[in-house]
């Protein structure tokens, strides 16, 4: 069972940035910081753009910055904006051929799985990922 | 976020053998009735028999039944056997590249989110899949 790598760089870009109050952070710094692709940073700074965590100013002296309080930047929301689904059986999905579908107690379980994960992620925010010594460790740039 | 299909297919096998406990099951009756392929599902039961949750007769008149109480199989115990990973996040992963690996909180975040889905399926079993009227929906072979 896995995230998308686009979910996984959501999370720490949000991190790093979170870290940085006081200024805008560019794609090519977080992209350097965490030695990650620049172009899946971009795509994911759109994403989180569009969703509303993320302010983006562009032009000269532009960069990025967050749309909102750490705290008030639920994970399970980030998760949910950016995976971009949770069939996690094939009952989840609408073209599903299983024979048994809508008859049975599978999707019905595992979708009670996916909620309680969910659910964890919900009952967090991005300040809780936020320590002062987790700056220090991500290389400036 | 997904499982793999080998963990569906294990789930819905199982429930299809659990349904029948009187006889013998053939891995080709099971993939004509789901109409799913043979060859995975060949895959799948020498895993769920490599972890006790299949019992395997070989030679004609041979096929495949529960080694145990429907009732005694954890889902969260299948799901645990046959899953290949967890490695929802890349800092869960041994060769993790990630700078923070090992100082931040995402990881503790993350892991107790995997926790509460596990502990969702582990609160279920086979048994709380398994319904009479299930049995008839499954087309016979």
């Amino acid at each position: 069972m896995r995230l998308t790598v686009m979910t996984d760089y959501a999370l720490r870009l949000l991190m790093y940035v979170g870290q940085r109050p006081g200024r805008l952070c560019t794609i090519a710094e977080v992209a350097h910081a965490y030695g990650i692709s620049e172009a899946h940073l971009m795509k994911v700074t759109h994403q989180l753009g569009r969703a509303g965590f993320l302010e983006t100013l562009r032009g000269k002296g532009g960069g990025i910055r967050l749309a909102n309080d750490p705290a008030k930047i639920s994970l399970g929301a980030v998760v949910r904006a950016i995976e971009p689904d949770f069939a996690l059986v094939e009952c989840f999905e609408t073209c599903s051929r299983c024979t048994l579908s809508g008859h049975c107690r599978l999707a019905g379980v595992v979708s009670g799985a996916l909620g309680a994960f969910l659910a964890h992620l919900e009952a967090h925010t991005l300040a809780d990922l936020l320590q002062p010594q987790d700056a220090a460790r991500i290389a400036a740039p």
